[in-house]
């Protein structure tokens, strides 16, 4: 997947060459690159804000050198443009997962006060990470590549997999022990040291719908229970 | 405002050296400090995880190394430990204003498959960012420190001030324009230019309003409206 980033501050995404992320892009599973939107200012202080028409508050981004930047990098990628911004959807694993299906993506991030509005038309899809106010659309863009990159194919090792994790099919994960078997005291819970597999899976499972159940009733109330689901509860 | 934050990856927090952020740890405002994990592990191979009692994928990161990186800060700030994790309360404005009245917060980020369940425990309060799975909690730490930062006093200049921002008092931010008048054939709206104050208000309030109604109808029905409100939507 090929990821270009639209930013006033390129620097912040070499986040990216760490962890997990680094190794992806060093096994050339994704590329991601982080342009600076000053360079096409066409002001010759390569100036990117100015006050805001009507007045108010803060410098709001100029359109020019925002719109210059898509056009160009559009040259070398022919994926959507997506804006992170409080108007668009908020951000979720579904989203997270159909997004990473794509070959080539274009982020672009704004900061200030905001963008000018005829910018708007050169946007194809606006995600919100959440309701809350960032200083630049920067620190929206990290987690959402971050968990986008996350499910393309070969970036997590088998042994990474997502597949029981939280979120998958709606739950929280459930409680993870390790060793050593007891820490000041606190003991692991018998079950999992006793090999039996199939208990071992029922635990979990229930552990899974208890907490959900408990920490986010929200998602709780949206899971299809089976007969075993509500067995397990006790119901 | 005083941070330490615990994870295996202190680099990536070379983020707050720019911008904002940056600016107001040079005026003494907030200070953020990451600290290595690896380094509190007692293990002679700095080892900070393990396989899964009970069996499945991933690592689990073990409670030595955390539970002591814990105690170690907490001799320098008395503030909250607070879990970037999935069973929290989802990350939103109300919490980061709240948040930014501390003198001290500890944040801890996980990695791997997860943390082993005894080191909750040590945990005072979860946040989730959302409903999406990240390559490691730091993604998530950065957009909820960089959030509470930016409303610590001072932080923000005045002219950055976040009064007509999108979320605050619900609604979405109303179009921002600026410079050029005109853009590739396209006007900045004619009222903005007007000089006419009471008239520049009431447009900006009535696009925020219709903004919030088309866009986020699950925040627009928390608004209360005014009866100037709902003259302004026409109602």
């Amino acid at each position: 997947m090929k990821i270009d980033i639209l930013t006033l501050f390129p620097e912040m995404f070499q986040i990216f060459n760490q962890s997990i992320i680094k190794r992806a892009q060093e096994n050339n599973l994704i590329s991601i690159k982080a342009h600076d939107i000053r360079e096409y200012s066409t002001n010759k202080h390569k100036k990117v804000d100015d006050y805001p028409y009507g007045g108010g508050a803060g410098m709001v981004m100029t359109p020019q050198p925002i719109i210059e930047a898509i056009r160009n990098v559009k040259k070398n990628n022919k994926g959507m443009v997506i804006f992170l911004g409080p108007r668009g959807e908020t951000f979720n694993s579904e989203m997270s997962k159909k997004l990473s299906d794509e070959k080539e993506l274009i982020f672009v991030c704004g900061h200030y006060e905001g963008i000018d509005e005829r910018i708007y038309k050169h946007i194809d899809m606006e995600i919100s990470l959440g309701d809350f106010i960032l200083t630049g659309g920067e620190m929206a863009c990290i987690p959402v590549v971050d968990s986008i990159c996350r499910f393309v194919p070969g970036v997590l090792k088998t042994s990474e997999s997502y597949e029981d994790e939280s979120f998958y099919e709606g739950l929280l994960e459930f409680p993870q022990y390790t060793r050593p078997e007891i820490f000041e005291n606190e003991r692991v819970p018998e079950i999992l040291l006793s090999g039996h597999h199939e208990n071992i899976k029922n635990w979990r499972r229930r552990k899974s719908l208890e907490l959900t159940k408990n920490k986010r009733p929200d998602l709780f109330s949206k899971v299809k229970l089976s007969k075993k689901d509500k067995k397990l509860l006790g119901n």
